[in-house]
């Protein structure tokens, strides 16, 4: 659990710094809260681990995506590359980046930067069956875990998990529809870019996988059930974050998914994430409502691979900054209220 | 102008990068804008110059702020020190930080770091006198356009004007009521910390200055009468930074307050100006509607100081860096859309 005596004396200190009370608003929050969470009076956005996991999706075959199946594949080698939008945010901030296959239908790239976690080509399609067995679920899992002792490993400050599959705004949104009793057609949305028809189609595709899923509402029957690898895995890894005391900045929609069926899992685990943006897909509000979180940032980003998340980073690290560094009135001779 | 040929190479740019079209949002915007204003294809923003304008206000004699005046004399040598938010936050950014000091009640402080452009000890009390003599104001335009000078002497990639100025919230406001054609009850806030019965006495003050100004609508004639001299300067300080072709990245309700008379006063300046934020001083929204402006950033920051925009600099590199470094589908062999 986080720190509540640091979480205290870091809110003692930012009514003494020589601003109006209060005036520096979810700056002054973060610091709090990364001071509470780091266990410390010096809170720290230094070492900062992205994991960005990667798998196909069986339903890709009822034409749920704007972008064909092997783009997973090639976008993987991009990461590694250096080409793609979280590479270039990865290498401006300083983050050590991992890319994490969980399995895709093209061969694997032959890339030393990817990490091979492959449980099988894709799943299965979730419209018709269930997209993964209990073993390949407990795979997933696991593989996060890893990817969270490997933050560890490196002394992380904060995690951030990122995904990419073609097909997985499918999944995701079956999977927060499962988790929050809500129906297709209230949290499906265009995803990558697909047409209002190709909206339409999708939610009939979610609300098949749905009926044949039922109302199993436990959250790792609903996983194995809707979900994909690296929805599987981002779960896991954020619950293997909070164990070892790592704050996550939890990205968009399709991580959201994951946070939320982590939350379920253990609700212990709430108070290591902090949420960073508000994604246009529409089923992200809805949530972020259930999850009881408000997100820093809104700029109309829908890209994923943990992109959203990594533009928040220079907030919370301003936020660290300002708490560490500014002076008290005190200390630096300025009057306080009349 | 900006130039429309490199806004629109930027926008073919954007169009083949590998991630769906649009899904970078507010950071695509960004980027196109940026190399209009730049006139370049590889915007950038690594040369940040930012300026405090500082100086003191009569009104201050009517009780309208939390905070007693020294506090303005005693913020400047803090900024200069480098203890106040907007000092640290320009260490973190690498950006240049200039304090200009127009005119304290209290002594100078004797800072070798201090750019002394005084003009006399505060303004006039607005309530009850014309803030400033028209050669106050031409004074305190002049020195802005020199702060833009000395940035373009700086080569700046972006310019931040920020303010210091006990009792300029209620400046601000009357300024903004007579610009806008407002009453002082709609716009006034609570600044740095009224309590309600204090943002009432204050809304009072505000509409004695609004009767006495009367209905002149000229920017001129409205910022001689109810404005301070770091807000004047502000305003000129924006003209000459369009003047010389450099981006500016708007702060909070004061500054907002600049511009807009600033845009009133020459409307060609407007394409040049980036909103950073949503301050939580409610007449900052009622400014932002005017100038048709959507800021990047609402955490809730109310402390001015430019603290608002530097915290938004980041996304501007973010941008620009997604903007120059992305691979596209043809470099990377990725498949584009259905």
């Amino acid at each position: 659990a986080p720190s509540e005596p640091h979480r205290q004396a870091a809110l003692h200190r930012q009514a003494q710094l020589t601003k109006p009370a209060g005036s520096l608003g979810e700056l002054e929050s973060l610091a709090v809260t990364l001071a509470g969470l780091q266990a410390t009076n010096l809170p720290r956005i230094e070492q900062v681990c992205i994991a960005v996991f990667a798998a196909d999706h069986g339903v890709c075959e009822e034409g749920i995506s704007a972008f064909p199946q092997a783009v997973t594949g090639q976008m993987i080698a991009n990461f590694v590359a250096g080409g793609a939008a979280i590479s270039v945010m990865a290498k401006q901030l300083g983050a050590a980046l991992e890319v994490i296959n969980l399995g895709t239908v093209s061969p694997l790239p032959i890339d030393d930067g990817v990490i091979d976690e492959h449980i099988a080509p894709g799943t299965g399609n979730l419209a018709r069956q269930p997209a993964m067995t209990d073993d390949q679920l407990q795979a997933a899992l696991a593989a996060g875990d890893r990817a969270a002792q490997r933050a560890a490993d490196r002394q992380a400050d904060v995690f951030i998990g990122g995904e990419m599959g073609i097909g997985n705004t499918t999944s995701a949104t079956a999977l927060a529809c499962a988790l929050l009793g809500e129906d297709a057609t209230a949290l499906t949305g265009p995803g990558t870019g697909l047409t209002p028809e190709g909206v339409a189609h999708k939610a009939q595709v979610i609300a098949q996988a749905l009926a044949r899923h039922g109302t199993r509402p436990e959250p790792l029957a609903v996983l194995a059930s809707l979900g994909g690898f690296e929805i599987v895995a981002l779960a896991g890894a954020f619950i293997g974050c909070a164990v070892r005391g790592i704050p996550v900045l939890v990205d968009g929609f399709i991580v959201s998914t994951a946070a939320l069926a982590a939350c379920q899992l253990r609700p212990q685990l709430r108070p290591w994430l902090l949420f960073a943006h508000q994604s246009r897909e529409p089923g992200h509000q809805r949530l972020l409502h259930a999850l009881d979180a408000t997100p820093l940032l809104d700029l109309s980003l829908r890209l994923g691979e943990g992109s959203g998340a990594a533009v928040a980073v220079p907030l919370l690290r301003n936020a660290c900054a300002l708490h560490n560094h500014m002076a008290t009135f005190a200390d630096a001779n300025v009057s306080n209220e009349n």
